[in-house]
């Protein structure tokens, strides 16, 4: 059921340099489409999670002047808030939330990142629906946790109240990137969920508690009378996380069971292969062709292309553009270092 | 200086799918070339190496067939012949004899591979002009041994009659590619050379090898009264080294030193790296720009395109048309193995 009341914020600034060349600073991650012809893009995906559920003209995409373009080709019928620079997640959830409550002060938002994966659709959604409802009702910041189904160590977690118990809990605690003993200890613990960075309340419920935790969120915002030109630099570049909800009292969170994932890096695809119908005879597919001749383990997007590998295991091969790279699988987290290179020699292709 | 009585044949009906998807089956290794934009083809470098000795018009290029409009649209104003179908070598060179002897019966044939490397061109035009004049006023089989640089187990060997002694020697017997253990001792020996498939002689003395070697040949000839499309499939297909010279008693070589290799697959290319000025920081690049981070020993042709490595050793990267490979590089002979496969799915990249 469609809620008048319900606004969709979605926070599509970053670059996703892991991806290069599939991604590039002007086609980041966001934009990217895994999973063969025609698949629709992350940020496309995440839109069409909330069909019935948040009005067209009730959504708003957060991003960077310099993506600006490539957001509203990708959603022309999206409201598009163009961030003069990057400063992490507190200032722009802080004008979203500007932005909505001009329209509707008791507006319900849901802050979501563009770029993550769900298998399970109708329990996603239903978990909207109830999160959305507590948050329309309660004057508390509401966070998902994702319930973990792996030791993972990629991402932060929740300590929640207690481990069984309603859908509704309260959060003791936010919890950094664990090492693996710990993450391990944490799956087995059961009141520990996933950070994943989907947030629903109220516009003024959040700007009370951005009065209350980032008071000069608000001095800038007013001396500058909404002028994000002006207001931006003065704002601090900081994550909601560590602004806002590590300091507030009234957080609370609704576990979500939906196959979530983060689409990290070209290895978090294997996770996804069954689910992109990406997985073939010698690795994981989401572009192209591969015929694979002795080969195992590896990750191959080349769209449009036929891609032969012969006695190679556990590789990321990736055309695209002008570009191809050839990565060991263990080393996809530092893509970003040869993106940078790639910035010096042909910043055409970064 | 140019010599009205020499002939150039050049055998050029290899199919090289050593070095797919650079090479295809319309495009095989003596069309390519390595070495960066606008480098001359293999065959065209070896077309080169004869201007002042060879005629323009006494060059003839054996070919098959299906290359018969590649090769003309690279070598235009060279005679070609083109075989119905490859038969080995022996076949290809009676009918060159055939064409040779028809302008001119003394004619010395000068018999070269199309896809050769030489670092030192005037050493190398040196020996072919003293090993022609030795090939014009004697009636022997004359061949090039190529003085052995390493133990290589690729190329046979011609074992010839004394270590040291002048330029022309005896040989006494043609060598199989021997192990490792037997091409150390054959380059300790010193009187080992390498067959490099290069031979010189007048085209009678070939014609009356043949006709005591080999009489089908001749009978085949007449038979068909010259037209090669009902000769051919009549000529024994084996090569010339076991049809003639192996079982001839009249033949002598010529010791070459001019740093000549073969350009035999991919992994070859690192021994001319230097000479291609193709070694880059990260490996051997005949084509495209490479960017290693924590990468080495690597070969990479992708023209046009930005390869960048990370992580990985010992591969080979190839770009062309629409396909890549990705191989390592101590499965470089299998390569055909990959051509199999994808003439099955995608016979036009093969």
């Amino acid at each position: 059921m469609e809620k008048r009341g319900f606004f969709l914020v979605i926070m599509a600034g970053g670059s996703g340099t892991r991806f290069w060349p599939k991604s590039t600073s002007r086609r980041p991650k966001q934009l990217l489409a895994f999973g063969g012809e025609g698949a629709p893009s992350l940020l496309t995906q995440t839109l069409t999670r909330f069909d019935g559920i948040v009005p067209q003209n009730q959504r708003i995409i957060v991003t960077t002047q310099s993506l600006q373009r490539a957001i509203a080709d990708e959603a022309p019928r999206v409201q598009v808030l163009a961030e003069p620079q990057g400063r992490n997640t507190a200032p722009c959830v802080y004008w979203a939330a500007r932005a909505v409550a001009e329209k509707n002060p008791k507006g319900v938002m849901l802050v979501m990142p563009a770029d993550h994966y769900m298998a399970d659709l109708p329990a996603f959604r239903a978990t909207i629906e109830q999160a959305g409802k507590w948050a329309e009702e309660h004057s508390d910041l509401v966070t998902l946790g994702v319930k973990p189904s792996r030791p993972e160590t990629g991402y932060g977690y929740l300590r929640t109240a207690e481990a069984g118990g309603g859908a509704c809990r309260p959060v003791e605690a936010f919890v950094e990137k664990p090492g693996l003993e710990k993450a391990q200890e944490f799956l087995r613990a059961g009141n520990y969920l996933w950070n994943g960075g989907m947030f629903l309340w109220r516009a003024d419920v959040i700007l009370a508690a951005f009065d209350q935790h980032m008071p000069e969120m608000r001095k800038a915002w007013e001396a500058s009378s909404g002028r994000v030109e002006t207001a931006y630099p003065q704002m601090t570049a900081t994550s909601i996380d560590y602004g806002v909800m590590e300091r507030a009292k009234n957080v609370v969170t609704f576990p979500l069971e939906c196959g979530w994932d983060d689409v990290g890096s070209w290895t978090s695809l294997e996770g996804l292969a069954d689910a992109l119908n990406a997985k073939r005879a010698g690795g994981v597919v989401t572009g192209g062709e591969l015929l694979a001749v002795q080969s195992t383990g590896n990750i191959v997007d080349a769209p449009g292309k036929l891609v032969a590998l012969l006695g190679v295991s556990d590789l990321i091969v990736v055309e695209h553009g002008g570009a191809i790279l050839v990565a060991k699988k263990d080393r996809a987290q530092d893509i970003k270092l040869v993106v940078e290179e790639v910035k010096k020699i042909r910043p055409e292709l970064a």
